[in-house]
Parts: structure tokens; sequence; C-alpha cells
């Protein structure tokens, strides 16, 4: 099955000619006519209707531990979920989690067991290409995490999970535009990115969420957040 | 204000004579006799009637960054959270979570600043003394732990914050017994413990983890968990 991958302006290998439905599922462009992201519906699907487990995983049993949580996985509101990239050996996992919705930061296309897994269980998939850049060579686009943002925020789309490759950079600088979002405090904001980058912090990704500028979310009430239960 | 304290059977500077209400709340001795915790009723309050900032600290005003989480913050799960040693300035945005509870695992004295602040919020304190150990004397009482999960789990305690001096060592083992009975591999629990104790993570408190025996837990239904959303 040959997945649609978002379509990042700088890439490349991203195709621009996958804009109807397959029988995967329907996509959807986010924005007008720029593709910075794509949504898959990956079935249609009235999530509220799902039972908590509607494929066919093994259910746990026994004492024996069971769930195995992506790599660098937390939660990071009501609602909001972060991560390295899921493989199948997380699929129970994720499951547990009754997921809306996966925002995926990476520009490759997203796996085909992925993609299946997400179709089973009914999760929309928002996909924002940004490429893994290495320091020096940095460049995180505001646009898109702009517009990612907006996806986050919105309570529609929750329970979500964000990831990218290994849940530090990418996802560690959309989170942390969130943070600022909910007013915290940039060293606050910048001990959580650390926590999860650890030795892979970059000064340039704490440079972007200092800079990023919240101003035009002034307007988006922020009832997701822990700050307003 | 002489703030009772928990007693820690190995504690001797805590006091076992104060088990009798003052004037700023009601002790509740949690077990028979054995003075594991002290719950300290902080003002006869119904939570739900509170305002969302029922004592007057600044309000946020204008887009400036305001809140400050405590050192080693986090979301736990579902109304639990997880922190260091929250101050003064730190209140403001603890105010925002609208805690029922905090369950702190020091033996010292709870800070007067900090128990005015509770009474003010009508948050509840249980309090069960853990020495900070060092290694390699390290002594994680077992007993002490799985009364204060039992306190983690009960959602009536919900929204509750969990904290220690650091948020790494003494928190981090309460939050790694939660993730055995949420059922995570314990290569999962090992590397949430990690993440915040970082350099400090210590070989003994991953041991205690991995032995902490569960099975007295079967029945008591998780609902609070991220897995049964």
């Amino acid at each position: 099955m040959k997945v649609p991958t978002a379509a990042d302006p700088k890439d490349d290998h991203s195709t621009n000619n996958n804009s109807n439905s397959n029988s995967n599922g329907n996509i959807n462009n986010c924005r007008g006519g720029d593709n910075m992201c794509k949504t898959i519906e990956v079935a249609v699907l009235d999530h509220r209707e799902l039972s908590p487990h509607p494929v066919a995983l093994s259910p746990p049993s026994g004492d024996e531990p069971h769930y195995i949580p992506p790599l660098n996985f937390a939660m990071v509101d009501n609602g909001i979920f972060r991560s390295g990239f899921p493989d199948s050996a997380n699929f129970s996992f994720i499951q547990s989690l009754g997921l809306r919705s996966i925002i995926c930061l990476c520009p490759e296309p997203y796996p085909e067991t992925n993609m299946e897994f997400l179709k089973s269980n009914g999760i929309k998939l928002f996909q924002f290409g940004i490429e893994g850049y290495k320091e020096p060579f940095v460049n995180i686009p505001e646009d898109t995490i702009r517009e990612a943002l907006k996806v986050v925020i919105d309570v529609r789309n929750h329970p979500v999970l964000i990831h990218c490759k290994r849940g530090k950079h990418r996802t560690g600088c959309l989170v942390g535009c969130l943070r600022k979002l909910q007013r915290w405090c940039l060293s606050s904001v910048f001990d959580e990115y650390q926590r999860f980058a650890a030795a892979k912090a970059r000064v340039s990704d704490q440079r972007f969420m200092e800079l990023f500028d919240i101003s035009s979310f002034k307007n988006i009430p922020l009832s997701f957040s822990c700050s307003k239960r």
C-alpha cells in the first residue's frame, strides 16, 4: 500500500498527486493549497462507538507486564501524549489510550503496519513533514509547528499522540510551544525539553521555542489545558 | 505554626504527640496505629465549590509567562502529577491544577508557607515520611510505598500531586510502582524513572521497583488509568 505523506514544501520526496481518496482512507489538506499537512482519515468510524479493543490484539492476561509504551512516551496534558515513533510492539499500549488522532512530525511515508493499525482503530493521522535536521543544519519550520499546534489544541482531536522519530527534538519543540501557550516560564519549558532530549538537547531548538510568537493564538481558548481543569 | 509530620517508624525526629486537631486542621492516621502516614485536613471545604482561584494570588495578566511549575513537574496520568518540592514561586501554577490532595514523601515538617497555601486552597496533605537515603545506604520502605500507592490510585484524592524533594528517587519509585500496576513492562518503567533521575539514577531504586509485589492490588480497579479512558 502506498501511504500518502505530508508534503513538506522543501521535501522533494513527497508526492502531491495523491489527493484523492483511496481504499484506505480520505486525504484532506489542512490548509488551502500549501500542502503543509495532509490528514489521512483511515476509516469512517464514529470513534465513540468503538469498543476499547476494536481489533484482535491479544488482550491482557494474567499478571504479566503487558504494555510497552513507545520510546520517550509521556502524558503532556489532558488528552495529549508524546512519544518517539511507535512500532507494532507498542500497539496494545497505544490502543489502551483510546486515541482519536496521531500527529506525526516526520516527512517519510507512514509505515504500512502503522497505517493498518490506525485504520483498525479509527485513528486519524495528521502528518507534518519536518526533516530531522542535525546541528548546525537546523531549520525547524515555524509555520509548520504553528499549524501542528492548532491541531494539538483542538479538543476534537483528543486524545492525541504527538510523535516524531525519537520524541526528542521535533516533538520537544512542538510541546515547548504548547507550554508557551500555557504560559509556562521559559526555564520550565527548557527543563521539560531537556528531560526528553537529554544529551541530545539542542540550543537551536531552545532558541526556536524562545522566539516562537504565540500572539496569533490569543483568541484560542485553552480549555484543554491542565490549567483549566 | 508547628506542622504535624508523618511519623516514619524509623524517624526519631518526628513526633507522635500531635494526633489531635489543631487550629490548622485535623490529623488522621491512615492506618490503625503504626503512624506510617498522617493526613492533614487543612480546611473543611467542599473542593467542588472552590473557585479556580480561591486565594488572592496574582492572577495571570497580559501575555507574559506566568506559571512556574515545580522542579521535575510532569503529568503521570489523568488526575495524577509528580514534581520536586514546591515552593511559593510555584503556588500560582499548582493552584491552576485544582488539586484535591498532595502526597509528600519527605519526613521533615511541611513548611508553614506550604501549609498555609494548602489550607487556603482546600488541599489535603498525605505525608509519608521516607528518608532521602543516599547509596549505598538505601532503604525504600516497601510498606510505606504500598500505603502511598493506595492513596495515589484512590480517585477521591484526585487531582493529586506526588512530590519528594527533587522528584527523582522517592517519587520515581512510587510512580514506578504505579506503572507496574498499570502493567507497563519493566524497561519502560525504568526508562521513565531514568528520565527524571538522569545522572542520579540508582540501581537500588530500580531493583526496588522490579521486586515490588503488586499482587495485593489485584482487586483494586484501575479506573483512573489512561489505559481505561
